[in-house]
């Protein structure tokens, strides 16, 4: 690939997607967004509420990928460790932003209720605040981190606000067509595509429905004259071994 | 804590999760079943089809955790290439399984359609079979690492397969009980029950049901007498704070 590319690692912080109590969304969420930016996400890690991971993934992350996006640990509860644990792993320390507690303090609660909550309202020194339109505690990013809520909701508001602020290549283009065929039966003249046009991610996802196996093709890239090339290709193919190629999206 | 802990590790291979284009649910599915085993996982990685990545991670976490669980990349296409990076991670060669070959051939198919499809018949050296109840070919094991089919479905079933054939610890229990509170309203109280059951580990989640704000807070350990006493102690810092405790499962 000569093209430049903007990478991503998506950090999903908490026990509860471990032990299977919660289904992840967020993952899903960031990398379709990111993706229309330009941004490409190339690794996700679901890690526990244990400070010493935390760091070391952040750090890890940090300098392996353009840009980290964090999810979950930021609320007022002792499990809420995030925050802190970013400020470790920048090595700075950890105050309260007065943007952030004069919004926390906007609604009124028993003095060891506004202290739970203002434990929302620390960032690492030096971080730049990411808003929240559902009216809550802002987010906070630092260097290349981005540090949302784990709430879906409250995560995506979040992540809305970044538009723009990033610095995104070509955004990714997809193709994707799927026939009632067995992977098998058209795995030699897919390689033969795929080796064909470099610049392209061909994958090939099979499913089953109504009782019948199917594939789903799916081409991703940032040139859409190969796109549509390929395309055409892989239609061609599908027509081939006696079967219907439907197309069923284009992004 | 002095019990020994059984942990995994959930390797989700595929570049369909990191674009968004799939939701995954594995990790979901193999953190429920492992705990009933008895066996937490304490990290998932989502990473693409690329094989000093799958190489890389594969090692990595076969050397930190006790198990290793993959989904998804042994299918028949280019992108399928979870088989050669097993392979490689256990510095083995790749053969062809006779008994994977053998239940493959059992369809017939032209030749080209079989020789793709032979793909998944070839194992590293050494590795034991994952049996595939759905009748399509088996996954496989080597050395703590466990190979399984990205497609809900037949993950499903081949992980079903190993029950009895891992080494867990007492299982995981739980319990749980939501309140229409704030997490601020009982975050200090809560940190101080935290504090006296070591053993069990306390997750406080906030939810939004009917625009009202919630708090799911949820026990889990080994130790039911613990369990039972620290859920008594919760339920009281709720009614406490004036709102009624909802117990909304025991597992």
């Amino acid at each position: 690939m000569t093209e430049q590319i903007t990478t991503a690692c998506v950090l999903v912080i908490g026990n509860e997607i471990l032990t299977g109590r919660t289904q992840d969304t967020n993952l899903n969420h960031i990398a379709r967004q990111l993706n229309e930016w330009g941004i490409r996400v190339r690794e996700a890690r679901v890690i526990p509420d244990v400070e010493e991971i935390i760091v070391a993934a952040v750090r890890e992350a940090s300098r392996r990928f353009d840009y980290v996006f964090t999810t979950g640990g930021i609320g007022p509860t002792h499990d809420d460790i995030t925050a802190d644990c970013i400020a470790s792993a920048f090595n700075v320390e950890l105050a309260e932003h007065p943007e952030i507690a004069a919004r926390i303090r906007q609604r009124e609660a028993p003095l060891d209720v506004m202290a739970a909550r203002l434990r929302m309202a620390r960032v690492p020194h030096g971080a730049r605040l990411i808003d929240n339109s559902t009216g809550g505690p802002q987010g906070f990013a630092i260097g290349n981190v981005y540090v949302m809520a784990g709430i879906p909701s409250v995560m995506q508001a979040m992540l809305s606000t970044l538009e723009g602020q990033l610095d995104g290549g070509a955004p990714v283009r997809s193709r994707s067509v799927t026939a009632f065929l067995g992977e098998s039966q058209i795995a030699r003249p897919l390689g033969e595509i795929q080796a064909r046009y470099p610049n392209i991610d061909l994958g090939s996802y099979p499913f089953v429905r109504d009782g019948r196996y199917g594939t789903s093709l799916v081409m991703r890239g940032t040139d859409t004259g190969d796109l549509d090339a390929m395309l055409e290709d892989v239609k061609s193919i599908i027509i081939e071994a006696g079967e219907s190629p439907r197309e069923i999206e284009s992004g």
